[in-house]
């Protein structure tokens, strides 16, 4: 949770996610998470006037408000996902609770990968580009896009979900499940016992160091997010991938092997696409999540002050 | 080329693709074509006020004009498809020539699926729905899109040019690879000697008899298209395609097969989406171009006199 106001950025606390107790917990933890902010912030959270949040998705609708699908943390969602976690949520009603909080304060929930790119539109290094797309390259894939200006949205507020985009004739092979931080590592650790604790740096490291199998692993995991990105510039005719996200500190190794397969799918759509990192990187969903909200005439002092570079508060409440 | 006017439609008149000659031929047709329907319609090329067009695509940017550099039509673009046009074109000036015929007339240029869901919305079954794709079943796979009631276009008015998103880890596995009329015909042809006039709706009928290689072919080409709809849904959390084209005039065997194994992928996304058959048909494209450049004042009127049920005069040029 970050409380901002037009200056700046005045407190940032977070906290891991719970995913134990009923379908309330998520939203009881962001209330609690709220309360605690502005209890630093020395404010109430009746002065708060709007609240923007970046989630995870998909997102359903139930009555007015978007409650949280995300098979990544509903339990309950029998779909094939790598990690299945100990809860039977079927779904996270987020934003009722939210919208009990303060009776004057708007609310708007997106995807945090949609968040990211609003903030990389507004703030970020293509500032203004009208056909625009961020991809976080982390656990999972994450995707925001505008096409001709306009933030792609769908009728439950899950465009893009370019993570889960069918990649090969596989039932459940996506971009996500074949080259995801998490996929890289399990790929890595198949076959080796007590290699649980891998972590996709240490697929890129073993890579760097000549090791085969690393190799194998990366270039396929490569050559796949470049085909989804590909797939994604043939379907929305993007000029501009911005992609961060934690396997983005190997920007150096993979950014390399990911241009070489991108352009070579189907040059008509993707020749002069340019895909460069997030200059935004780490704080980029909190700002897309107040950029959702943010009133315009902050905008302005934000682009020239840039007060995310001088996020010192960042408080992990225990 | 088809002319209309706020009544209804004048005059239709349609000749074969020219492939051959220089990259001006396909306009020349045009600009004859349009010249023919003149005179059938007496009127003069300068009282058209308006020129839509739908176009088989992607297209480019040369200056302020859009030329075509479909690689069915260009022979210089040297892709992997599936037919081989004889000439080495690499663009086509199409709007060009088209800017050269009247001072006064606006032009639009779009994909023909493109233009094909504008009149989708506008006249067909799902009026009015923001979040709508057409996609075109065919000798390949064409589609058009509207996310939140915006019309997809990108930076080169290619979007969503969804048949050629990759659908498998080979090279050049697109839905149109693997799914078009086409590529179900080729493949029922391969290893079958003197077979090379087979075209889909023969495959569709042995299915039907109980030919085993039809039916593997249809039930396989049946899943691409499906999981190809479903990686559009996920993308664009579509909630309506509207299917049309000539392989859909075997609807009845094949929107079956379609949709069982549409509902299949990503449930999250695809549960609730509408599957249908185009109600407008044979006239969706020359609609949909009209639409393009069609004064408000008239949808109405043609909404309710729906004047392409009627269009008697169809000429074909020798």
């Amino acid at each position: 949770v970050t409380i901002a106001d037009r200056k700046g950025i005045i407190v940032v606390v977070q906290q891991p996610t719970i995913k134990k107790g009923n379908n309330k917990a998520i939203p009881n933890q962001v209330d609690f998470l709220i309360s605690q902010a502005c209890l630093k912030a020395g404010i109430s959270k009746l002065h708060l006037s709007a609240i923007g949040v970046g989630s995870c998705s998909p997102f359903s609708k139930r009555g007015k408000h978007i409650t949280v699908i995300c098979p990544t943390l509903c339990g309950g969602l029998k779909y094939n996902y790598l990690v299945r976690p100990p809860n039977r949520w079927t779904e996270i009603p987020l934003e009722h609770k939210l919208s009990g909080l303060n009776p004057g304060c708007k609310i708007k929930i997106m995807n945090d990968a949609v968040v990211g790119v609003v903030a990389e539109r507004l703030f970020g290094s293509a500032a203004g580009e009208d056909n625009l797309a961020y991809v976080t390259w982390s656990t999972g894939i994450g995707t925001g896009a505008y096409v001709d200006g306009h933030l792609l949205q769908g009728k439950n507020c899950n465009a893009p979900h370019g993570g889960h985009m069918l990649m090969s004739n596989e039932e459940y092979a996506t971009i996500e499940s074949l080259s995801s931080g998490t996929s890289i590592a399990k790929s890595f650790a198949s076959g080796i016992k007590g290699k649980s604790k891998i972590i996709a740096t240490d697929v890129v490291v073993a890579y760097q160091k000549g090791d085969k199998k690393a190799k194998k692993i990366i270039i396929n995991a490569s050559r796949a997010f470049a085909r989804g990105l590909a797939s994604i510039a043939i379907l929305l005719d993007t000029q501009v991938f911005i992609v961060g996200g934690g396997v983005m500190r190997h920007k150096d190794v993979l950014l390399p092997l990911v241009k070489k397969e991108f352009y070579k799918c189907f040059p008509a759509m993707t020749a002069g696409v340019k895909i460069t990192a997030s200059s935004l990187s780490g704080f980029v969903s909190d700002l897309g999540a107040l950029a959702l909200v943010m009133p315009e005439s902050w905008i302005k002092e934000w682009r020239k002050k840039k007060p995310w570079k001088k996020c010192i508060n960042r408080l992990l409440i225990g």
